[in-house]
């Protein structure tokens, strides 16, 4: 594939790190067979049998000795619908999570399979999703960053917290305590199946209520490289929740944007939730127009496959038609950015007038330009040529400028480009773009400088990178010729009017 | 007027900062003949034809195809007193903003000067304020900095929607989507009128009880530069208001503190509302003794003008008199910075005796005193020495020293003065003075050394400033003569005590 | 004391920074004669006199003149049990702070002497408790570092608004405005007691529910160097603590989690609130296992004192028996680290099985051990010899390498050591071993290289320090050899399977 070729210049990683998580479509293996046993909307029916050990699980596993667990599970629609311990934790004798205990076979790890017995089609999206491959760093770059740099104690408690850890089990069928408990979003279960459903719907009540609320989501959707919920909470949106949070009806089964609530929208309304024209899904994505993760950000056409699987194109590429044999499978439906910003504006026009989407999104786009065009792509093509020539080692992380510009993009560039989706201006200005070019002028700058006069004695090849890709770029003219009297004279102009000529010397 | 003509010196920058927001009086237009048409208690009153017409908005805006925007109006005081779509949003043939739609001349955006109508005091009182004039950095030097260094479309995404935009409008009337929606506090509309109250009231329910959650203030009073909401919710204040917000009040119409509640107060508490003594006040300045923004901090006294403005003037200037003439105005009222801190005082005594109110007061200008007497003054002294003798230009943020500098003043130490101010003690230590103190020796002067020894070849004259303007500091001994024997003594014989004798080798 | 004669090591001071808070064992006053006066849970018995001025009290600090006192108080369960102003603010005449006012004895400082007339058990466990000893950083180094090099009145205004004052009394008994109000929670109070209930219980409701609330906790364990609060707020404890607080039960007296509630659990749940095992405890560090603070972390074991004291001594240092005579006192309980960590177990069992306990523990464990081995060792013995060997002073902070290790391990290792403790993967990772790792690196070892070369003129001692102290260490190989064509490998055969041979170049 052409894209993946350009991993040795210095945008390749990012790249990669973009498509680690995005392109890569291992087979996951949806219980199929066991999958709409029973709608979540009606009673379960099951087996006297098993009916029996599902009570004999509570006299051990009741109030008094599993408080909590008893406790969440008694409160939970689970338990109003006869769902027990046993329904969730039967296993098949034979895979290999399975274990004897008290006569029965069961399972501690309960997987999306699980979950599909009743909630097919959410597990079918989530499978699918974006969320279902976070566990794909494992064999990434950026887990380079994590197990060899840093530690693998520190990916376990980290990273895989989030991405979801490899579960591995033990000779008994019980999983190891370096790799449970684990509900990361893309847990690599023994199953084959991919994620947690308690990574969202936190056991024993799996609550949608809790689901909804912006701080679930804030679990890893937070901190210097994706400050989404900060970002939320800065935002109107994020005000209006907290202020009305009693008018959010976030107990109701029926949860649709404009019809059940109207006080504000949490990260599920936009990204997940109904909307009168919409069903919920849990193919978290689905609404996302623009990729902010990687270094250049793209807009993202979605392909769904006969697999009943998907992934991400970027925009510019050629696009497969339905029916046409990609990947192994047949293309059953294609989403273009478009579309999918449609399916997001369909969210927004619940509340807001159809301009307003329109000039929120105009901003939105403008800085992500601004982002793109006048530091990531010049900056990627200088590490590149750095690179090329001998300057920098392809190897990842191993020289200063490496981490200040992984730091550029990932971090702070990412910041700000959220910031101006989700409307935290502090996120997009002072986290964003205040910090993504005081370290391109005085941070990656000098340092590039420094790389080369390390090896040359001089800095006359920085600054040719630096007139070759920086130069042409009319937002970088005031570092090449002064801030100009232009500017400090339209400034000068501004204080005359209010204080008087003169005023500003 | 003297102060401005500082500006060459490298104090000027901050404090033209300062001034481009307190000082700058941009005459503001108040529709003062559709003020007053009915107080906000009121049912509103309108003729046959507008009530008509009003009803006509919803036959298309309403629940089916506006659910958000219908739904919170629904709730809200307006619809109870019957102020319905065509009452904000009905504009006068020939206004800017004016445009035809569906019969009717309606405009987008909805200004103070529609709000007067009926909010006629709140609203004099929000024009004149240092809130309505944030608009005015547009063509300040910190303007430069976003513009400029960071790019255009980031300033739009980022610093103006906490400032305000300037809204354009297209050929038809309609705001342009690069400059709206914006509800930037200080917006410039095109009806001449500053600010946006929906920043704070959010619309369309626009209610006070949700303006007087602390996270509304949040939107734009938190981040590196003014941690206010972060310092807050560290306060006990911010505590006692998380574990008690039923017992806040916040939906009665009458909020006086001291009488409708005393669990705990919220930034409007303190700024804005009312106390057993004090009408709320939309002049959030008011109660504010010290200004804790610029580089140097000042007390200032507070001046009102004939023409309904008012602007500040820092502790040490000759005040004029009440009737003088003072920028084309007679003067009507002077708070002195005595009288402001009054203001506040009134709202401590509610919940705190004197003695504690007198403690925190000490405590605080005590911080802010050590804040600007050991470090920003002696560091402003220099870097207008270096800038006059040529080490540095006039431009700003052109060299490393400069953003060292600007980020001890606008981010550091503003982050421990609002930390002493308002009770968040991680703030004022580590957010705050930890990191002035350490960026001052250990980025700040070796920067000083490495500019003068670009220029000199040497650091006599870095040496040199610093013996002038630091070594007279008793505070800044130990850089000049180590730690101390007296200081090590200290602490040994507090291990001594401890641990027995020669604990501490 | 063997440890502290290590404090000439590099190390020394953070481990004196530890012992400053956890052996510091200064006889304390609780004010036995006084205490055990009437159970927290009956109706006070006072005398008619007393009475009667507590009544007089209120006819001028009532309703009307102090409506935040006196309502808060109102709510109270001590109105609700007749405990009035001057049960708490009476004052032996003679004693330090007392004062004649109004005819009465009394004083403005209410110490834990006074609460323990009715809560004896609750005062005698927070005297003895690491937070009782909070205010003894006074005359530790950590102190130097705000004193000397940050200022006064920011140790006041920041470091001393948690750890607590000294409180100095004017000639008239008054507390000076400089060291009052002060609620440090191991503040030094007149009577020789420790500390402030209001820390924790804010006055003058002096409530429970409020001090079980995480944000209470917050009011100092945030920021950036122990990010408690943050951590909490990330995890799964934190998220279902917000979504699920009207399950929280938080008013009810009697909260036993497992029995009064299983929703969540919040800061106090798990240090400090009864089990179905464990009594409530006010002694704060009672079920911890690792100390997390120092710059390396040690298991603790607990020596308890004839005395009313405790004290904390490192795994591996000879225990001694009960009975036994240790700080002129006897022993009279010992808990092992061990016996800590089940107490702390038997609360995680409420809501988890043992299995996943045990797993958590191990994940835990084994970043500790991370943290310690391959940074904080290896650092702290370079760090030993650059100052035995005169290539550094003595002396605390007095070079930038210095605030570099500081921050390492005060900040970003607490931070990755916190967060894997307590379930916030982004401080493990992000905040925590990223920036350890990065720093260490990018940071330490460039400046180590800088220190030697400043004083050698060349690297060899730099580079001999790493090749014995950082060289052994398996997790350091790739900085030593590069990444290796194995790490890479690895990466490329993930590519290679994932989208097709060659991918990665």
């Amino acid at each position: 594939m052409r894209r993946i070729g350009r991993f040795a210049a210095p945008m390749g990683w990012a790249i990669a790190c973009l498509l680690s998580l995005s392109l890569a479509v291992p087979a996951f293996a949806v219980n199929q067979t066991a999958a709409k046993k029973v709608g979540a909307d009606q009673m379960i029916k099951k087996s006297a049998a098993d009916a029996a050990i599902g009570k004999k699980c509570i006299s051990c596993h009741g109030a008094e000795d599993d408080p909590g667990i008893y406790g969440e599970w008694k409160k939970s629609s689970h338990a109003a619908k006869n769902v027990d311990c046993y329904d969730c934790h039967k296993a098949k004798q034979g895979e290999k999570a399975a274990f004897a205990h008290h006569g029965a076979s069961i399972q501690v790890i309960v997987t999306p399979n699980t979950c599909a017995n009743c909630h097919a089609a959410e597990v079918a999206q989530q499978q699918r999703s974006h969320h279902a491959k976070a566990g794909n760093i494992l064999a990434s770059l950026d887990n380079l960053l994590g197990e060899v740099i840093g530690g693998p104690a520190a990916v376990n408690a980290g990273c895989l917290q989030c991405h979801g850890s490899t579960v591995v089990l033990d000779d008994k069928g019980r999983p190891t305590p370096q790799t449970w408990p684990n509900t990361g979003i893309g847990r690599i279960n023994p199953d084959g199946s991919l994620g947690s459903c308690s990574a969202c719907h936190a056991r024993h009540s799996f609550s949608s209520a809790q689901a909804r609320t912006p701080d679930t989501c804030g679990k890893c959707h937070l901190g210097p490289d994706h400050p989404q919920l900060e970002i939320y909470n800065e935002s109107k949106h994020g005000i209006l929740y907290r202020a009305k949070i009693k008018e959010m009806n976030l107990d109701s089964k029926k949860w649709v944007v404009g019809a059940d609530y109207t006080a504000a929208p949490t990260c599920a309304t936009c990204h997940m939730s109904a909307t009168r024209e919409q069903k919920v899904t849990h193919d978290v994505g689905e609404r996302i127009s623009w990729t902010l993760r990687p270094a250049i950000s793209t807009k993202l056409n979605m392909i769904r496959l006969s697999t009943g699987d998907e992934f991400d194109q970027p925009e510019g590429q050629p696009l497969p038609k339905v029916g046409d044999e990609v990947k192994g499978a047949k293309v059953t439906e294609i989403l273009t950015w478009t579309q999918r910003r449609d399916k997001m504006k369909d969210v927004c026009v619940a509340c807001h007038s159809a301009n307003t989407v329109a000039g929120q999104y105009k901003q939105f786009d403008d800085l992500v330009e601004l982002y793109n065009d006048k530091y990531a792509k010049p900056i990627a093509a200088v590490m590149k040529e750095l690179e090329d020539k001998g300057y920098l080692t392809h190897q990842p992380m191993d020289a200063k400028i490496k981490w200040t510009w992984f730091e550029i993009w990932h971090h702070e560039g990412r910041r700000a480009r959220h910031g101006a989706a989700m409307n935290g201006p502090d996120y997009t200005w002072w986290h964003g773009i205040y910090e993504v070019s005081q370290h391109t002028y005085f941070k990656w700058i000098p340092e590039l400088k420094e790389v080369v006069r390390q090896k040359d004695g001089n800095e006359d090849f920085a600054n040719a990178l630096l007139d070759k890709h920086f130069k042409p770029i009319a937002g970088h003219d005031w570092f090449f010729n002064g801030m100009g009297k232009d500017a400090i004279e339209k400034v000068r102009k501004g204080y005359d009017e209010r204080y008087g000529k003169g005023a500003l010397k």
